[in-house]
């Protein structure tokens, strides 16, 4: 057992946690309050948005606006999502200080969710890496459903490891793997880690894991002891699970940072702070705050 | 590292669950149905009432009628806690199978909570100690504040070992350590079984962990890690956190047999009737369902 002594946090909440909120559209003004504070908390990479069709996603079609309103604090990374050409040449013209594409470990899921099989899923982010690589830009890669898949049941780690190397043979500073739906244990973490460390270093590998089945902290816990020094989390635990309702989603950020100070790993981010942003953002949408922290320390209205 | 093999489950929900339910008094014929539907679950320890004075804990009022009402499966043990010598009489009465006692291992929490010192707290269990052995009646010793008191912050693990030790001296057959307010982290929870274990072995220890801070599954993850294999939980979560509105009590039974499953360890208990369960009495108490397991599943609404 050998936990590492900092940690990065990635902070999903202005992208993966709002991008499936129902509802109205999010006002621009908000997003990029919650950016500036988030950065105040000491989190020094955001998500920051997602620069694909409002067609697909609504929530996200402000992106560049979000991204011109944000007060830049220097040493944050203000990354955005590009599933495409176009999304990327928009985020480049939006000055996103890097960039992320995602692609899946279950064929069903890349079928179902993309229309296309894992690897022309990988053959689509050619171009984009070529280009992002060009502007100097750095690019993040998700794997999805590396513990579970919706529609398929299990997801073989082997496949996980597959496409994470793949990923990062096409450039990928970092893969982040995600447990979307969030099914995954301690053990099934530590043995998808092993089998994925073997073909990239565990230090360009984060885990993105979601907290439906209330397992994340354990398996986070988990990963740490492996060595795993990244953690993808959403303050408030903002974003939810869109294949359960009123399930959980991306794991608060607050719980991890718990977790991360009861084992002694720095973060530089402060909690009380965090507590702070997360209380305001779920009042601002109306929303529960996920994050069991924040409701054990109360909300202190500011 | 190590799992047992197996793992019982106490659970935790007619009495822990139930006693700071807020509002009106829950009918007797509810309990009584709560009861019988755990033990069909497969559940085998069910701590089903407290024999204390309805002046201090007005929901436990119907203990003797509970305990009269519930359909008695073979192999369950049907426990009742039991302050001092009057709840134990009223509870050998009412033919409990075993009964339990408790202190804490914070001086602050012992004064505050039951106006005594620990030292004192365990003097007056004697009596109680001896008549149960007298009546041939196992009685299960908790302690309270294991990592953390609302009043002193900080507690020496060295002192949950020495009271955990009295008790053990004293005839508890087991002895349930508690994160009373869920503050505990893996390494805290590991470090406090150590010096515990030093005392008392761990095939006499249990789990009782609270996810008031979002971290009960991880700690209890690094406490089968050493071994132990007895655990306290509350379906549906069922319990709240007296010290903080809003905020998580008890650890959920099924996220906990979630984890269980996703580790290999058998408990005898059938999760889809235990998350039923949970949506049963969320519903008939109007209240949200504190397991993630349960809401990433959905009610099935039977």
């Amino acid at each position: 057992m050998s936990f590492p002594t900092t940690v990065r946090i990635f902070e999903m909440s202005p992208r993966d946690g709002l991008q499936n909120e129902p509802g109205e559209l999010i006002p621009t003004t908000v997003k990029v309050e919650l950016i500036n504070r988030l950065s105040q908390c000491g989190l020094t990479h955001i998500e920051a948005a997602s620069f694909v069709s409002p067609k697909w996603v609504p929530q996200m079609g402000d992106a560049s606006d979000v991204m011109a309103g944000i007060s830049r604090q220097p040493g944050v990374i203000y990354a955005a999502l590009t599933p495409n050409m176009k999304g990327l040449e928009a985020a480049i013209e939006a000055k996103a200080d890097e960039v992320a594409v995602f692609s899946a470990a279950s064929e069903a899921f890349t079928r179902k969710n993309i229309n296309c099989s894992i690897a022309e899923s990988l053959e689509r982010f050619a171009p984009v890496m070529e280009t992002a690589r060009h502007a100097g830009i750095r690019v993040r890669g998700y794997v999805s459903t590396v513990m579970g898949c919706p529609y398929q049941g299990e997801v073989d780690p082997q496949q996980v490891a597959r496409v994470a190397k793949a990923m990062l043979e096409m450039g990928c500073y970092e893969i982040s793997l995600g447990d979307t739906i969030g099914v995954g244990t301690p053990l099934k973490a530590k043995r998808m880690l092993e089998a994925v460390s073997k073909e990239v270093p565990i230090d360009r590998l984060a885990a993105h894991f979601h907290d439906t089945y209330g397992q994340a902290i354990a398996n986070l816990y988990a990963v740490l002891e492996e060595g795993i020094a990244v953690v993808d989390a959403s303050v408030a635990g903002l974003g939810g699970c869109p294949y359960a309702k009123g399930a959980s989603g991306n794991v608060a950020t607050e719980d991890v940072l718990y977790l991360l100070q009861g084992l002694g790993i720095e973060t530089g981010t402060d909690l009380q702070q965090l507590i702070n942003t997360g209380h305001w953002i779920s009042r601002t949408l109306s929303r529960h705050n996920g994050s069991k922290v924040a409701l054990a320390r109360g909300d202190c209205h500011e």
